[in-house]
C-alpha cells in the first residue's frame, strides 16, 4: 500500500498501475495500491517505508507516528539530513515518537529507480540493528534482479546518503576541467574517506563504507552523466557562477542544498573534509575550480587512514 | 636512473629523453638517465622501484638482489601475481634474498600513465612497514599533480592488482549486456567485497581496501573504457569465445591470465569470490554472460561484511 501525496498519482497507481508523474513508462505491480490517506495507507501496516524528501520528512512522519505501534518497523529510503537540524531521518524518528531504535533503519545504496524498474541487476543493504527483522526484509524485498544485504550500522549507511552529492559535485568539476580516470578515481576514494572520517565520528563503522549504502552509491553518484550534481560541478569548472547555474535548473541539484549541512556537521565532529570544503568555496565563489584543485593537491603529507576511526 | 632491457629505449631516454616504445609523446624529466647495465643503474642507490612485469620478476630481481645492501628498500609497482606460484612480488622479494621485510613494499594506486605524464592530479600510496622510509620515499614521490598518501599495509595495497582486471572483466560483461550504473556500482563494490575477504585471509587489513591501492584502483579499472579487460567483458557478453576474442587483440588482457591464479588463491584461503568464479566460468566457455548474472543475483541471502576479516 502506497502512501501519495497527490490524488493524481494514487488514481493512476490504483487505475492505470503507473506512476506518469514520477515514474513514467513503467508498469507497476498489479498488487500495488495507493491512496492520499494515511490512516488508510497504515491500517494493518506490518512495516512502514518512508519514502518523503528530507525537508518535509518530519511533518509527515508526525502524523504516521501517532497512527502507528512503536513495534513496528519503520525503513527511510531517504538520503539526505534535514535543513537547519542537521539530523539524519532515523534521528527525525526518534526524535518525533517512541518507536524501538533497534526497529528504526534505512535502504540505502546505487538504486537509481529508473534503472531497478528496467529490471537490470542491483543491489542494496538493509540496515537495522534488529536481526530478525533485518532477514525477514531482506527476503521480502530481494527478488532475481534486486539483491539486498544486511548489515547492522544504521548510521553508518545512512550518512553516506547525505555526502555524495557534494562529491559528485567534485567529480563533475574534474571533468569539466578536463581530467581523465586517474583523478576520479582518487576524488572518489579521497572523498570515501572524508564520508568514513565523518561516519566513524558520529558512531558509524568504518567497514560500512566499503559497502552498497558507503562506496556503491558513491561511485554510481560520481559516474552518473547523466545527473545534476555533476552538471553542475562541470558548469563551476568553466566559471560559471552558482546562481547562473541554478537558474538554469528545473530543480536545484541536491549537492548544492547539502554541502552547508555535511559542513556544518563536520565542524561538530571536528572532522577535516577538505573535498567538501573546496566544493563549498567553489560553490560560493570565494575560489576558482583550478585554485581549488591546487589547495587539495598541495596539503601537507598524510597517511590514507588518517582520522579514520576503527571500532568495529 | 632507470634500467631498461632494451638498448633502444634506454638511448631514447638518454638522448631524446622519451621512451617512444612504453610512453610515446611524452618528455621525460632532463635529469633521468637510463642504462641497460644492472650493476650501473644500481651504483649508489638509495631506493630500488622495481616495474618488471610478474613473469620476468623473478629473474630479474635475483640479479638485483646480488648487487643490493639489504638496507636499501625495495618498492614494486607491479600489480600481479607469479604465474605458477601465485606469489605476490613482495613474497619474491622475500624468497630470493635476506632483505628486511619491513623495507620491501609497494606503490600502487589508479596513476594510468598517460595521465600521470599530462600533468593530471592523480594519488597514490606507498605502503612500507618501516614508518620512516615510508614517509621519506612519500615526499621524494610527492609533486603538485601526484599526492602519495602511506599506509603501512604491503599485502592489503599489494593484492588488490592482482584481483581488479578478473572484477574489471565482469564491470565489460555488465555493459556488454546493456547494464547500467547500478548493475556496475554493485559489482564494484561487491567485487570490492570479495578482495577484502581474500585479502584479510592473507593478513591485508580490511581498511586498506577502503584505500587508493583497493578500491581506487578498482573504480579506475572498472569504469576505464579503453581498458582490454573491458573489451574482453563486452566481447563475452556478445557471446565471443576468449579463443576470437584474445586471437584478435595484440595482448592478452590482464584479467585472463589473472583469472586461475586467483581462484587458487581463493581456494587456498578458504574464500568464497563468486564474481570472479562466474568470471572464470565465462571465460573458459562453461556458462554464458546471461546465466553467469542468473546465479550471482540468485545467490542465498547474505550480511554485507560476511567473511571479512576485521583485525584493525
Amino acid at each position: 500500500m502506497l502512501w501519495a501525496r497527490e490524488p493524481e498519482v494514487a488514481e493512476a497507481v490504483n487505475e492505470q498501475h503507473e506512476n506518469p508523474m514520477f515514474l513514467d513508462g513503467f508498469q507497476l505491480a498489479a498488487g500495488l495500491q495507493a491512496t492520499t490517506s494515511l490512516p488508510d495507507a497504515l491500517d494493518g501496516a506490518e512495516a512502514v517505508v518512508m519514502a518523503v524528501p528530507s525537508p518535509y520528512f518530519r511533518s509527515v512522519f508526525r502524523e504516521v507516528a501517532v497512527l502507528l505501534d512503536p513495534t513496528t518497523p519503520v525503513i527511510s529510503l531517504v538520503k539526505g539530513i534535514e535543513p537547519g537540524t542537521c539530523m539524519r531521518m532515523t534521528e527525525v524518528v526518534a526524535d518525533e515518537s517512541d518507536h524501538d531504535p533497534s526497529l528504526v533503519g534505512v535502504l540505502s545504496g546505487p538504486n537509481l529507480a529508473r534503472e531497478v524498474m528496467s529490471g537490470q541487476p542491483a543491489a542494496s543493504v538493509i540496515a537495522l540493528a534488529d536481526d530478525g527483522w533485518a532477514r525477514s526484509l531482506q527476503v521480502r524485498l530481494t527478488s532475481q534482479t534486486f539483491r539486498v544485504y544486511t548489515n547492522p550500522d544504521v548510521i553508518g549507511c545512512e550518512i553516506s546518503g547525505a555526502v555524495k552529492n557534494v562529491i559528485a559535485i567534485a567529480a563533475g568539476i574534474a571533468d569539466g576541467l578536463g581530467f581523465g580516470i586517474n583523478t576520479k578515481a582518487a576524488l572518489i576514494t579521497r572523498g570515501l574517506a572524508e564520508l568514513t572520517r565523518l561516519g566513524t565520528s558520529i558512531g558509524g563503522q568504518a567497514l560500512t563504507f566499503l559497502g552498497l549504502a558507503g562506496n556503491g552509491d558513491l561511485v554510481a553518484t560520481c559516474t552518473s552523466p547523466n545527473s545534476r550534481n555533476h552538471r553542475v560541478g562541470v558548469e563551476l569548472a568553466m566559471g560559471r557562477s552558482t546562481q547562473a547555474i541554478v537558474d538554469g535548473m528545473h530543480m536545484v541539484a541536491e549537492g548544492i542544498k547539502a554541502t552547508p549541512g555535511v559542513l556544518a556537521l563536520a565542524e561538530r565532529a571536528n572532522v577535516e573534509m577538505p573535498i567538501v570544503r573546496e566544493v563549498s568555496a567553489v560553490i560560493e565563489g570565494r575560489s576558482s575550480a583550478v585554485d581549488a584543485v591546487d589547495r587539495l593537491m598541495g596539503r601537507e603529507p598524510r597517511g590514507e587512514l588518517d582520522g579514520v576511526r576503527a571500532r568495529r
